[in-house]
This record gives C-alpha cells, structure tokens and sequence, in this order.
C-alpha cells in the first residue's frame, strides 16, 4: 500500500492524541494510503526526541522547518499554540505540503482567511481538527435533520463548557495570550460554532457579551507575580442562522464543575434533538405525530447503524471514546488526502468558523449585533 | 380559627389549581386562618355555578363585580386571561381587598406600575402565582448561593421551553392575543426571569430576539379561517445582571418534545446548580475542593431537611407535585395576609419580572442592549 | 350529594396522608360520595384532640372502638402498626362497616386470610393502601403490557429499597417487632411485590435471602440501652410469575443513599419497560420494530392521557407528587364504595401480597423454593 | 525495545479487538516490551491471509497448529468459540508459549480447572480477557471499597442483559452450541461475575434459575430449518459473598431494547456504589455522614486522577470507550509477561468466574444452594 510520512509538530495533549489516531486508523478502517510516523518536530530538540520514542515517531528534530522540508514528510500535522500555526502553514504550502491543523487555524479571521487563500492557490489539502464533527450520534443527528424527520429548523441552544480554569490559581498558559486570539469564546466556542455550521448551516449574524471573571491569574504555577487576563473566559451570544432558525452560543472555561458540556439542543418544526457530549454516545430525539400516550423523546444509542462506528466495534452499546473521534477524524483525512471525499472540516470552514468567532467579540466590544458578512 | 373567605374569578386550568391549593392548604400547614371558599365568578353564570359545585365554592356569580363588592370574599383570586386583570384588580383595591393574581400580572409594566401603586396607597396586601419558586429544592438553591457556598455567582442559563403551541393546527388563544402582552417571553418567560431574580438578584440590562415561528394560526379549532400571530413564540436574549454575572434567558411554546424545559444553571467562583422543572424534586450542586478523583456533581433530593417539604411528607424522595408547589403559595400567601412575612413575590416584584419582559421585547425590536431602568 | 363519615385510626405518616387524600379528592374528581373528617382516634387522647384540630376531624377519641362504633363513621380507615390491624379491622367488620387499610394487611398470610374471609362473610367493602400502584405512569405500564405492545412477558426485575434505617444507630420501633411480621421484605417488599402482581400477574413461587444487616439497635434515640432486631433488614428472592416469567424481587431498608429506589424492569418478547419512583412521573419502553439507527427506549412522560392525571392538571409533564397518588387511591376506594368498580387492592389482594412475602421468608429459612399454594 | 510476537488465532469480533488493542497500546503506555503482530490464523487459509492484511499482521497460516509452533510467536491469543481453546491452549502450554486467551476460559470449571493446573505447572503466564474490569471507573470503585469510604459490604445487585439474541429469528451460532458451555450466564453472566468478584471478592454460594426463552431457532438466517436451543437466555441467581453480603445476579441475551446493560449497584454499611457500562465513564457513590440538606449521590466523571486514565487523555470527561479497556488489558498483558505485575485476572481467576457459572446452571438444575466448593 502507498505510504504517507506524517510530520508532526508539536508533543502535547493534541500532539500525541493525532499520533495515537495515526496508530490506530489503519487497524481499524480500510484506508487508501498508510500513514507512517515520520518525524516529529518539537521546539527543544531533546523534548522532541524523548517524544518521538514515545509516540512511535521514526525520527525527531529540533526544527519545525528541517520538518517541513524532509522529503519523507508528506503531511504536515500542526499541533503548537495558535498563534504559530501562521507562519508553520505558509512554509508548508510553500513546501507544497498538505496540511493537518489543530483547531482554531489562527488567531482571527483574517489571518484564517489569507492561510485559506494560500492553500487553495498553491492546491495543497488541508484539513482543521474539529474532532467532535467526526461523532458518528452527531453525523445521525445531521443525517436526522437532513432527512427533514424533525422538519424546518427553527431553534439552537449551543454551549462548550468547561471548568479547567475555574481555579484562580491555575496559571497563565499560551491559551491566555492573546497573540492566539479571544479566550474561552475562540478555544471551546469555536467546537461549539462548528457543530452549530455543521447542523444547521451558515450563520448570518450574532450578538455577543465577553466576560472576564478570572482577572489575573499567576504567571507560573504557584507564583506570587500576576499577569492581567485580557481575553473572555465566559461569553455568551445570540445567533440568527440563514436558514431563519435562532439560538444562542455560550462558551466558558470557568464553569466551575462542568468537565465537558459541549451540549446542542436543536428544535425543529416538527421534532428536536438533545446532544451532550458528557454522554456522547447517545442522542435525544423527539419527533411530532407520535402515538397519544406514548409520545417522549428517544434515547438513541451509538452502534453499527451509524457512520463509521461499526469500524470500531459490530455490536451497538459498546461506545466509542474521545481518542476514537480523532480516529475517524484521520481516516476521513487520509481518504481525502488520497483523492475521495476531500478533508472536511478544511481551512475555508476552520475561517467560517473564526469569522463567527469574531464577530462575538465584536459584537461584545461594541454592543450590537455583527453580520458575520461584515468580518 | 380566623376565617378568610376566597373569591375567585375565573375556573380555567388555573383557577381550579388555585381551588385545589386553598383545599390542601389547612391539612398541611398550621395556618393562621382558614380559607373558604365562598364564591365563584366567570363570564358566564352558568360556567360559574357548575365550576363552583366541581371545586367546592359555596356560592357562584356570573359578575366579578359582585364577587369584589361580597362582603364573605376577604380576598381577591384573579386568574383570568391577562389582560382583565387590570380592570379586576383596581375595583378590588378599591374595594379594599387583599388581592391574589395569577402571573402575568398586566400586559406591560407600565400597567404593572400603576396597579403597584394603586395596591400600595390604598395598603392592600398582593401576592403573584410564580408559583415554581415556592419549589422546596429552589428554596434550597438559593440557601445555598446565599451562604457562599457556590461562592461569587458569575453565570446563569435559564429556559422556559414547552410544546403546547409546537402544533401549527393549534388554534388561536388568548395567550396569543396581544391584548395580554407579549407571548412565549411573557407566558412562560416570565416563569424563569423570576426565577433568575429570585435566584441572582436584579437584572440591569437584557438583548433579546424574539421570533414568530408560526405565523398564523385557525381562529378556533379545525376551523380554515386564520389570524396572523404577532406575538413571539420563541425568545433568547443576553441578560447582565446587577452581581456583575451574565447570562442567557430562553422562552418557546413551540419547542417540539418539551413539556416542562423550565431549567437554570448557576455559575459560581467555587461551585454551580444545575436544575430542571422536569426532574423538579432534584437539584445537582458541585462545589470547589472536593477531593481528588471524588469529585462531581451531587445530586441533591427534595426531602424534609429543605423548606415546607416536610408538611407534605416526612420522608424525603418521596417527592412534591405540581399542585404542592401552588398550595406552599397559598401558605406563604395566608400567613403573608395574617401579618407573617408579607405574601411574596408581590405586585412590586411582578412588575420587576414585567420589566424584564418588556425590555427583552423593546431590545428585540430595536436591536440593542436595553437597561431595564429605561422600562 | 351523599356523604361519607370518614373515621381515622392513627395520626402518623400514614394518617396525616390519608386525611390530606380525603381533603383533596373531593376538589380534583367528580366523586360519587363525599367523604367527611368525622372522628379521629389515637390511641392518646390528647394527641387525638390534637391531630383531629391538626388534620380537620370534627372529633377525637382516644378509644378505637369508640369510633368504629360512632354512627357518623361509615368508613373505617385504619393506619395503625400491623399488629393492631386484626382487632380493629375484625371489630370493624363486625359493626358492619367499610374498610380502609393501610398496607401491609396482617403480620402474615394466614391472618390476612382470617380477615379477607370474614370481610367477605360480612360484606363489607374493603380496600389497602398500596398507593404505588396508583401512578398513572403505572397504569400505563399495564396497559402497555395487556395492550401487547412488548409482547409475551419473560423478566422481572424489581426492587424497594430505601435507606432509612441504614444508620446502626436509628433506634427500634415498631417496624422492627416481629409482631407485625417480616422487616424490610413486608414493609417496603410488599410494594414491589403489589407492583409485581399488579403488572405480571399471579406468582407461582418464590425462593429468597433474608438478611439481618443490623443485628441491634438503641431501644430509643440515644439510648444506649440495645435491642436485638430479629426481622430481615435486606432481602432477595427468585420469582417464578404463573405467565412463565421469570424474575428478582429484593427489598432493603438499609440501602445507604437510597431514599426511594422502587423500581421494576420488565422484559417482553418485543419489548421492555423500565420504571423507578425516584422519577415517578416517567416510564422508559423499547419496542421491537423499530426503524434502523433510530431505535431505542423512549422516556414517557406523565400527562393527561394517562389514567387520573388529568384531574390534577390539563398540561403534561407538571407532575403528579406522592400525595396525589394516595389521593386517586382514595377516588378509587370513594367510587368503589359507591357501586362502581370495587375497591382494589382489597384484602384479597393484599392476602395475595402476604403469601408472597410469608413465601420469601419460609423459603429462606428452609433454603428451597416455596410455592405460594403452600403459604 | 524488546520485542514480543504476536500470534492471533480468530479473527472475529474479539480477534480484530485484540489487534486493535496491540496496535494502540505503545503509542498510549510506556511498555516494556514491543508487541509485533507476527502472525494471524483463521481456520480458511484465504480469511486469514484477508484478515492479517486488514488487522495489520505480518503473516497469515490456516493452521493454528503451525501458529502455535512458530519461532516468531511468542504470545498465543485465541479468539475462537469456546470449545475450541482447550486443545490451542494445551498445545500453547505444550510449546511453553505464554496465553492471552478471550472469555471464558472453557465451557465448565473442570476443563478450567485442568487448564490452570497444566499452564501453572509449565511456568507459562496467562490472562482471560474480562476487558470491563479494566475500566478506570470500575478500578475507582475497587479503591473506594477497599479504602472502608463505603465501609463494610452488605448488598450487590449486578446484571448483564443485552438484546442481540432478543430476535426469536435470530439465527443458530456458536454460543447457543452446548459445547461452549451454558448460555446467558456464561457468556454474559461471566462478565458480572467476573466484576462482582473484582468488588466483593469470593462467592461462597449461589442459587439460580435458568430459563430458555426462545426454545428454537433457525439454522442459519433466514432458514426454515429449525434447531432447539438447549442453553439458557435469561437466568437470575441470589448469591452469598464471603464478606457477608448477599445479592443477586443476572444474565440476559433475550432483553430487547438493551444494549449494554452491566450494572451493578453495591450496599455499604456507611455508602452505595451504582454503575453501568450504559455510561461507563460515571460512577455514583453516595456516602454517609453527609451535611443536612445537602447529601445525595454524587457523579464521579473518570478523568486523570483515577486508574489508566491519563493514558488516553489528560483532561477530565473526555471519556473512554470500549477498545480503550481492551488497550488498558493488553498493557497489563504486557507488563505482567515481562516480569511487572502478573497478568490479571489469569487462567486460575477465570476458573473462579466459571466455578460461579457451573454453580448457578447446577443450582437451577436441582432447585437448591450450591456452594462453589462443590464445584
């Protein structure tokens, strides 16, 4: 089989989750091509070899550019804070590398928007790491609402909630700088806008509020010297989807409890769905017309029936987990790559994204409501 | 025993609800005064006298009037449709009575105001029916932001979403009549802005959209001819409140599959609740510095250690009704009008949560941030 | 309308319940009868004066036989512990008058037989609180079962299991004396027990595990002063149903952390329901024949087409609480003793519910199946 | 790094699980040594060549024979039908391979029996694959029983039910071949047994039933050819822990509607456990001595802090799935053949597991308790 050199830069939680999806897709789909783990690129070259053993890499290096230049790497995986992705793709386009990039592709919109650009002269594929699109309960949920079983959409209710930096205590990291873009709005807001594209299409206009509850934070762990936090940790918003439905879209790495409710509820004319991903394997679904007595909503469970999980498990029930999600993610990648469906969510939708992201902020900093067409 | 006579204007699902409360009240609760229930009114006289031998009233009249002027009826009981409240409730402080009224009480605040006033000049005691904040488990949610143990509030999501208008075939009511005000923001919206004063304290300022999912409805059922819906029947809107949290409020008679999404989320420093009207015996709290591995939200059950459950039952999970949560009000409301704490939410508090309305709707119609000072 | 002297044997839990059931029904139903609170006994007759003002009975007496004997009382209604039950109830009998009893009948098999023997001998009407089963959500499991919708019945799995005597330290009473039969499996297993014959139908046999968790206990709060506790506090039992079914019964009131786990799963052929109290107002059913990829179990929520909910409220999912379902018990037993269907459960069935429970206890004591024909 | 050959007899369900596992798990866990997937045998020589290229392996045989023989093949795992690993594991122990071998071990305890003793006396390491002990959460609740957070163990109630024989047209396969050992309670029953001793430690005693719901079937699908079913489908058993507890086990492969139904709920003398694959990365524990008001079940999200975890992901709530607690398995594998912890549970634990099986089927055959020690 045709063999792909992946390039990875960067070791971290998302480093190693695209490895392990590496890993494992071939065991689990037919694919086109095989990813081989070529060489992994870190920015201290001894931090990079260590996890270069670790992760299965063949080879590691110091520098993100030798990286992008070795003849055995045909893919770039970029996986460093966001505010690096910039200058890491447009050498990889330049290489004429595809690209596999860590969500959100760049710190605003209009930098997303030149990447895009760059990718699409250059005919390089790209693809951004929206892994929570690849759920096969929320690829029923969109088969469900295209199918029109719960008819015209009329209603969304989207949160990405998170408590990871509930904790005043816990420090400053990349993900407070704001050289990567807005806070809790661009890092968890951004899953929860793609899901909400995904399932109900384009969005046409918000109407934001940022908040800033943590106001400073230690610069280091348990370090007295503090750092003023100057992006959101909670942000809410309104939403007017193209397709007339409206909604809202919260976001919020300071919810004290929550470890994971990224959560849509979509009403629709004649039904509605409830996802959560604290129970990502299940889906609600309440359509109208049901017999009298005997109406609710349905609990519907992950299993063979639905795209792509048979390829982890034939009988229904036995769940997938997140690192799956990544799998799926890299096989619908590879497929891409290698001439089928093109990788999906790529670049252009990574800048839609980024756009509604935004205009939120913009709509917060001037207390109005931001076409998305005005980014 | 001291006894208070009850005269009660309307015999709609409402109006029985209350019948119902005064009958419960004096076998659960050590009252200071007896209700009875002395008279019925509705429009119709014939209507009045078979609702009173259904629900127990002594007499019946097809004149409101007369039940105001009756010297037996010490208290005003006004559950009609919205807007003959005002109407009712002036001839009943003019007649001195101590007034009882169903939520919402005027279409619009400024009439709220005016009946507030009128209410407090003349020194007639008022009591308005929200009655899902007399809920033993939300007595206990707001003991516990009180006593620091969620520490600072900074977040709230609130909704109040039910189908029974879902159906485009439902016929036009008076719910949809703007003569009653707004719709599915003032009806059902109402319920959870009170619920988030209740529980946040006061709100500053509110951005809202409002929608007409459905845009015309038969006059009456099965009937061809149709009416054009002005009112809204789908709401969200941005809420700051005066603490410094932010927050979402929703509203839907049109939500397909929900019977009863009345729901909050409360975010705090240190901890959050989690509560919906569908599970309304259960309150989940998570809170700061449980201990490592053992942390996650508990899930807390109604029982006689929380506020007036115990009248109802000695034994916890045993669980309240719906009509217990009405016959707490009509406790809080006897015991109010006997010189006890003074019966709330009163016409005052009302006009706080028709405010609130009544912004959401003004910010919708004009595209911005409204204050509630501007109402 | 006619009138029904209700005379009230016990003022605790379960006499305040029934009194607020008696209140109450009479504002909710159309009823054939009314029933008035004509004389309360206890067994003090200052607490009897006491409770009587409490719960609103016209009289007081500190002598049971006083009040079965009262011309006002038509119906006696007897919540006293188990081991008084047979001299009031056959006292009862004797006067000629209607019983209403609370649940469990007779401290075993033989004597509830005695009693159903002489009731039936007599004439008299009868009837036991197994309140649990008057859930409208119930009664639909049992219509969804006659129905046919899940097909022929195959398991059974169910239990009542609370927690509050969990604590060592929770001191006798008269729950735990042998002279009023079995512990945790004649309190609290005979509501699971009712529910399993209510909806599977007749059981043939049974073989159990009866389990003395807590072997002493203070003879009064605090006391240090123990007494041994000689009745089962947790207990398990095989079940052979008459329809071919197979099944587990378990009851415990030493179930740390649950406050009302009474709960069945039922398997059909085609179909499975699941119920739990501790969410009473819903009911889970899968059926057979479900479109692919959109299976699963639906949740049921209680509403207005279900039996007796809607004398509570017109809307659904408001929810019924545990005095409501004492209250439609009391409906029944007010139409019953009017002419209309019987009173159900009655002693009959109650006897039936013994048996079962006798049959655990012997099975465990001799370590083999008992057929309920030898109880 | 050291490495260890592979060799993979099946390719089914389980075959392709296991390859999978032996795929991710060096690219999750630091491990001593390297699994190599070196050889794959399926009984057709053109499924196996099929199989190894789609698994990953790098040869294929149609003898197992000549599998067990290979010099590369350091590691035999078998996957096969039950009846078959008796003379693969013979011969595996005969060549002094170490065993990796799928659940259960052997149709009855005295061929297990048989198996442990010849592989102890050889020297060769085993291990029996009961992946869901393996699951963080379940590893939590053996920390928190063993940490006396519950205190002492009073009551178990554990079940597996599925549906996937629930279908009466649901073909003959090997699991219904009496050769393979009893039916429900062995396949599926094996899993809660396997848990309840995990949690609860030895079983003294068992009394159960076994029935067979759906007495034939077709041959093959579709046929109308009809073979009788001799192994049970649905078997409930009461049950005596050493510790003192009692409980109740079940098994169902005829449960329509449920997927994924292994359960268990455990009584503590101060605290509860509840848990179920349903929603595997949750565990409800509720303890004593909890503040007034505020006690309740609490839900522990699996997340770093607890058992394997952090493998997978370093944040909390992310979740697992099925094939992680394969993956998590096989490291133990590994470790424990390189001289770390002993691989567990091990053939001498399987025997346990099944000595529980044979017990319940011969418990139901006699209509009495058997204790394990006759078994």
């Amino acid at each position: 089989m045709k063999q792909l050199g992946v390039g990875l830069i960067g070791s971290g939680f998302m480093g190693r989750c695209h490895a392990v999806a590496f890993r494992a897709a071939p065991g689990l789909f037919d694919l086109p091509t095989e990813p081989t783990l070529e060489l992994l690129a870190d920015v201290d070259e001894q931090v990079a070899k260590e996890a270069a053993r670790r992760l299965g890499f063949a080879r590691s290096t110091g520098s993100w550019r030798a990286l992008i230049e070795d003849r055995a790497v045909g893919l770039v995986d970029v996986t460093t804070p966001t505010f690096l992705h910039e200058e890491m793709v447009r050498a990889a386009i330049a290489a004429g590398k595809d690209i596999y990039c860590e969500k959100p592709l760049a710190p605003n919109a209009a930098t997303a928007l030149a990447l895009v650009e760059a990718a699409e002269v250059a005919g390089v594929k790209t693809m951004v790491g929206f892994n929570y699109l690849k759920n096969p309960i929320t690829a029923l949920a969109r088969e469900i609402i295209a199918s029109g079983e719960i008819g015209a959409l009329i209603g969304f209710r989207g949160i990405h909630a998170e408590d990871y930096m509930a904790d005043p205590a816990t420090p400053f990291s990349w993900r407070l700088d704001p050289a990567n873009g807005p806070g809790a709005i661009g890092d968890l807001g951004s899953h929860i806008i793609s899901l909400a594209r995904y399932l109900m299409g384009d969005i046409e206009a918000v109407c934001g509020e940022t908040t800033t509850v943590v106001a400073e934070r230690p610069v280091a762990p348990g370090s007295s010297e503090r750092r003023a936090v100057e992006v959101d940790d909670q942000t809410q918003a309104l939403v007017r989807f193209a397709c007339g439905a409206r909604g809202t879209l919260e976001a919020s790495w300071v919810a004290s409890g929550r470890k994971m409710q990224l959560a849509y509820e979509i009403s629709g004319s004649r039904g509605s769905l409830a996802f959560t991903q604290e129970r990502f394997n299940e889906l609600k679904l309440s359509t109208a017309g049901q017999s009298r007595g005997r109406d609710g909503y349905k609990t519907i469970i992950a299993g063979p029936d639905h795209p792509a999980y048979e390829a982890f498990c034939p009988a229904p029930g036995h769940q997938l987990g997140f690192n799956d999600l990544k799998t799926i993610e890299v096989r619908d990648l590879l497929v891409g790559l290698a001439g089928g469906s093109p990788p999906w969510p790529d670049f252009r939708e990574a800048w839609q994204v980024q756009r509604v992201v935004d205009a939120v902020v913009a709509s917060a900093a001037e207390g109005r409501w931001v076409p998305i067409a005005e980014i």
